[in-house]
């Protein structure tokens, strides 16, 4: 955590972009980059009857830090994948609750 | 947004259902067909110690829009899903907020 | 419901231990066997420019049933992981609420 699932961006893409992406939202998290995961999710999309590219959209999975540290990940998201040349791009927060998180089955809260 | 994620309802499923459903809930939603998006996801299942059929289940992720809309857009669904004899189904709304979620950097919230 | 979505962990390990898994998250949570469901998601991680393995990861998502069920799934859901030789795992909890949950386009609450 935080976990980022990214929809409608392929893979070499994603990879390209990490290691710069993660070491920028370290920085903004105050924490290790080894905290960070970064998934491609594999799904297929349908719109008005047919098969259509999936629209670029990347869920961040974490513990509530504040609009602040949201707003700047969400930038620097941003940032990173229009400079691949990805213009559209959708983020959303999903918050995890702390005494909801297990690690090695204990709670972070 | 909103966003729908199937698992265990084929592709070509999905493709057959989405125009009309598309159109009837972005009426429910009072919005363009172009705010939706019906992704299928890739998943295996497990039951028993065997790999299994995947129960029929969709996620809407939205921002909340109350009971009515809610109950409208899972009838709805229901009823595509019904219309091409998947029987079972089950739909669960998770609710993004909107300042947790930015299109193209900028927060809706 | 309550539904497991791991990611980082093989179908044929998930497969191996969800007969026995899913029967003791059943006691505690005094239903039948049948309530749940247990996928495999497809996805690819990346990480400092490269393909990486997928860190093991469920997320359960279910009503709230309090912190005593809780903490008994995650333990349960780790001992059977840490069984199989898989040392390091995290579970998140992802809450639906009874009247945002359908089945049959009836709503649970």
């Amino acid at each position: 955590m935080p976990q980022l699932t990214a929809r409608g961006i392929s893979v070499e893409i994603l990879a390209s972009i990490s290691k710069p992406l993660v070491e920028e939202l370290a920085d903004i998290c105050k924490c290790g980059t080894d905290n960070f995961t970064v998934d491609c999710l594999n799904v297929v999309s349908v719109f008005d009857g047919q098969v259509c590219e999936t629209f670029p959209f990347i869920e961040v999975a974490w513990f509530e830090r504040g609009s602040e540290a949201r707003d700047r990940i969400a930038e620097a998201i941003t940032r990173y994948v229009r400079s691949v040349g990805i213009l559209e791009l959708e983020i959303a927060f999903k918050v995890y609750r702390e005494d909801g998180y297990y690690v090695g089955g204990v709670p972070c809260g």
